[in-house]
């Protein structure tokens, strides 16, 4: 293919269903109370839109496309890979430097931000974000193609309505099938549950609350929280008499799924394109 | 004591050292690119300061004082125990109603806030936070009595030189003093360490990784963190050759200690009011 990075780009937008240029994208952040962020879709891909992180982080976009990776975050191994596998464009689903707007002025002086930005340059990598716009069509819909659970949609977006099962039961089976090696649980794992509110990442607290606080949801899957909010609001639920349950799986588990069927989605309209997904991995092991 | 509970929280506001009111207190919050909120503190207490959220969350602080619990978090356990031991003061580090502001018009329709609200106003309980100002003087150096390193100290705050030891033997160390069940690390266990940064709670992962860039410090030692940041800092930098590690203990189990030395701290300035510690606790539970 003798497209650019930016033709690419270009390609990708307009294959989006229901989210053509101009359209409105309703994100969610963490951390309140910024928490809702309202991005305007502009024009061009590869000019910076208006209240979107998906833009491009580093490199030249000009350039011949040569292959491309997807991947959960860009992270010095996986540029390493990318490198190896002869691709030039990295389309990451988080950021690159370690904040969510990609900000790079408080990292100028720090080694290991010159030391990635040395690896990126030397390889002539370019990093695009793809974020809000598949968190919306892509994320959910990975994980639940992962999970096994396309007949099972509730009509209310996000919600499943599961065999009953326990909470452990449940438990285990999520962790197996996305390979998951320490689970967080709070709430009673003899509880029997079936309708689960399905909120991969992290979506902030309010949004967690606000799924974990409708009475027809006994458990909020989700990515990852903090400590002082949705775990808190779990437990207080609890104490206070309500059937509700809250597992958390890790933020880069329930994205992967999401970054996986990407690759998939890609290919028809990027046939002639190497289209690779490289997995970011869990960050913590353990003793 | 005949004291009201404004009186009582007068009184700990004098006692704090080197903070008078009128003093400038700088915080850092969780959440990029909002991290450093500065903390006007100003005359009276009781009255919200600019800046701070160490003030009265909920209930007439004009009532006579009748006993105080400190805590981590005020969940509805915590104000149930409370309410038990006839005290009518929580003192929490951090937020009732699961955002950091305590806001609560979100809230308003929630049946968790309401049957909390409800506890809160059956029981004529108040709730003051103690965040900023403890966050300063209190919670690192609590986590380092119970950890037993006065004498590591170095002379930029926040760092330990502790004698060398690797990192497993550390992370077994820091589990058995804090009673940590899960522990979440980055890096090589084999590697040796000297020099620790200790950040509690969730400071940011600016300030985070600020701690875990310097030349000098081989692991921070954090609460929390969110995966797409300092985790991913810490991959980074392990990638591209430097000597770091990181490890994760969580947000409460790295705070009560802080809470607990409260009492201690709390009790010569209120010699009339019983002061009781109720742990937290941490939410999350295991198969």
């Amino acid at each position: 293919m003798e497209n650019t990075i930016e033709q690419v780009v270009d390609i990708i937008l307009k294959s989006m269903p229901s989210a053509p240029p101009g359209d409105t994208v309703d994100t969610f952040r963490a951390g309140d109370p910024w928490q809702k962020v309202t991005g305007i879709l502009k024009s061009m891909p590869g000019t910076p839109r208006e209240g979107t992180i998906d833009t491009f982080k580093v490199g030249d976009p000009s350039q011949k496309v040569t292959g491309i990776v997807t991947t959960w975050l860009a992270s010095y191994e996986v540029i390493q890979r990318a490198s190896e596998l002869g691709a030039n464009l990295i389309i990451t689903h988080e950021p690159t430097y370690y904040n969510h707007f990609d900000n790079v002025d408080w990292l100028e002086d720090d080694p290991v931000y010159q030391a990635k930005r040395q690896l990126i340059d030397e390889n002539n990598i370019v990093i695009w974000r793809f974020h809000d716009l598949w968190d919306r069509h892509g994320i959910v819909p990975g994980l639940i193609r992962e999970l096994g659970w396309e007949d099972y949609a509730d009509a209310e977006p996000n919600l499943y309505n599961i065999p009953s099962t326990s909470v452990k039961d449940l438990t285990i089976s999520l962790k197996e099938k996305l390979g998951i090696r320490v689970e967080q649980v709070v709430g009673d794992l003899e509880m029997v549950c079936h309708c689960v509110a399905v909120s991969p990442g992290w979506a902030g607290a309010r949004r967690q609350i606000r799924f974990l606080g409708q009475d027809s949801v006994d458990v909020l899957i989700c990515g990852e929280t903090n400590e002082c909010v949705t775990c808190e609001y779990a437990r207080d639920a609890i104490a206070a008499g309500k059937r509700k349950a809250l597992i958390v799986l890790g933020h880069v588990y329930t994205e992967e799924p999401g970054m996986k069927w990407l690759v998939e989605w890609l290919r028809p309209h990027l046939p002639d394109v190497a289209i690779t997904r490289v997995p970011t991995g869990y960050p913590f092991g353990a003793l």
